[in-house]
């Protein structure tokens, strides 16, 4: 039946911005002091990877049509990196250069999901997850299991229990947004064997996995690299989310069906940001990376011990339950007194059933910006 | 039915590549002299438009996350645009800014079509548009109408043939890639009366705009502005393909649901390449653009002339019926000849129902570059 003037029904459960559920008073604050709700970096990227210093005479074609999989040489260079840093044997053939991570995960959503099938959310989650997977037609299993019990096995039963026959697919983020944990090596493992035992693919958005401060990140690749698609992003390390760049690994017979999907989206990511990306993996921004990554820790660290919770293990977030500070009007009357204090914050429902929760960002301002937007929720909290 | 190690078999379907049919030898030759198979501009896009134009410390923000929607002044810029061209009250909360003319049908596709639901297509139509469709499990239904009828009444009546209860919308594309055609005013009037009468969206391919020949070009929002999404590109008219930035103008009521698959597709248009589009729109692109548009015109007319053909009304390509010039081995026999002397063209039937047709783009190489390939295609087929 046609439809006009309607749209197509599966949108109407999609959200039509990261968070749908800021009180409108705080969004009409563009004047914000601390919009820490963001989840970005506040840094320029590194010297030499800024848009200034790409020139057409260096790079011909910088202006024109990327090979719609990636420039061979950010491939290349992708791959190198990957296997080093995951121990993972890699090939350019196991890579995919996408439009950021939400690029390369709408790829892997709209290679593996048809419609009616079911991918489980480990919760809380990346906000876009749930959207991506509505519009493919698919339904989002959001399963709290972050922070909600404390052993693989316990994790493994909660999935165990949503999974249904239409289940295909699993999606984790670790380094975790929101709560700023990492899933520990033995849940990471676990997962993958559960996956493995009922034949579902592993959606693994690694996209903080240069913000690691304690221990060390697990590649969920390393464990079940033949059902793995993993995505990764130049936005948050390098500073350079705008650029739209980003990448996905995973089992290179497979990888062309997400890079039909890519072809239909975008068709290539920009030339300019892989070249951007390219000369990021030179060397030139290592020391960049370095002075970052300390400047993330020390704001992430100082952050959790005003508000005194447990210190970040990665990302660049923490996540707060503020229930015992709610007055009738809710969360929203909790944002918004936020909001009249100059200070943004995300509401946890946007990260699943998470409905006391706010997500503060604390690299997306400077450190000292930072640092005033945690004092004013620290005395709104009585901390 | 959990399915790894398999994909979504609505996948299976989609072209990997823009071309799939082109011959792997051609495909190989990365050295062609003659690539002229490629939909592109050879020009680098305008001085002060080039991303070593673009400097942090002028745009503040110029490596972050742009709004999703589009940066506000852009959208303005696209809006005074568009109204001033096609006669149509447009404002900025009737455009959406997207990753290229492809995000923004991507986004229009996704909006609009539910599984098992029916898009029409006017043949010979954009390669990625039936790719698309198959993308959001939609049924691509070609109809060969440009070039098959001459009047508008005629290809009404083919479109009503292939209209079923399942028909949501109709594509079409004018300027027309490939065949250079306009589609007369008349057509485009019908089109939308009879869109009207069965109440199907209007899905207008307007990316080549910019290059018109003959006439003037008939914007489908001016006939049909409730129901018409009309896609529009900078990569074309300004050199800068590779920076993935165009639009989609319509309903605005409408446009949010758009707005919902852009941001889980991609998130938000790269931000540098916005400014470069807002920088093309501010004047300083003009006399770049009037030389470019000469340029691209002469290299049509010259290779319609030597050829035998019409001249082109439009766009950047011709296409041409080499039938009577094939062998035993077809098309792709064909093909092979034309890469073992240097030229790609590209194959008939990734634009539609076209066994015996190849397309050749006239803007993707200097003119004495196309001119040479033209020279080779005249040799083959004896003109």
């Amino acid at each position: 039946m046609p439809r006009f003037p309607d749209v197509s029904p599966a949108l109407a459960a999609v959200e039509g911005a990261v968070f749908t559920r800021l009180p409108a008073a705080s969004i009409a604050r563009a004047a914000a002091r601390f919009p820490l709700h963001v989840g970005d970096t506040w840094l320029e990227p590194p010297p030499g990877c800024r848009m200034q210093d790409l020139a057409a005479a260096e790079y011909p074609g910088l202006h024109r049509y990327a090979s719609p999989r990636g420039m061979p040489d950010l491939l290349e260079a992708v791959a190198r990196r990957v296997g080093a840093r995951s121990g993972v044997d890699t090939a350019a053939s196991d890579v995919l250069i996408t439009a950021g991570a939400t690029g390369g995960l709408a790829a892997a959503v709209g290679a593996t999901v048809q419609p009616g099938e079911e991918v489980l959310l480990l919760a809380p989650y990346w906000p876009l997850i749930p959207g991506i997977v509505r519009c493919f037609h698919g339904v989002p299993v959001p399963v709290p299991v972050i922070g909600t019990v404390d052993s693989a096995e316990a994790a493994v039963a909660l999935l165990a229990r949503a999974r249904t026959e239409r289940t295909v697919a699993v999606y984790f983020g670790s380094p975790n947004n929101p709560t700023g944990r990492m899933l520990p090596p033995d849940w990471i493992a676990a997962l993958a064997a559960w996956s493995a035992q009922h034949g579902l693919w592993i959606l693994a958005d690694e996209v903080y996995e240069d913000s690691v401060f304690t221990g060390s990140h697990v590649y969920a690749r390393s464990l079940a690299p033949e059902r793995t698609f993993a995505a990764h992003s130049f936005s948050k390390a390098f500073g350079m989310a705008g650029n739209r760049c980003g990448y996905v690994v995973g089992p290179r017979d497979h990888l062309a069906s997400l890079g039909k999907v890519t072809l239909h989206s975008f068709y290539s990511t920009p030339t300019a940001s892989q070249v951007a990306a390219l000369r990021a993996l030179d060397g030139r921004a290592d020391a960049w990376l370095e002075e970052a990554h300390t400047h993330y820790r020390e704001a992430g660290m100082r952050a959790a011990r005003r508000l005194g919770m447990p210190e970040p293990e990665g990302s660049t977030f923490l996540f707060i339950d503020v229930g015992a500070h709610l007055g009738p009007p809710g969360l929203a009357g909790f944002l918004a007194d936020c909001a009249a204090r100059g200070l943004l914050l995300a509401p946890g429902p946007s990260f699943g059933p998470y409905p006391t929760h706010v997500r503060l960002c604390y690299t997306c301002c400077p450190p000292d910006v930072v640092d005033q937007g945690v004092e004013v929720l620290a005395s709104l909290l009585g901390r």
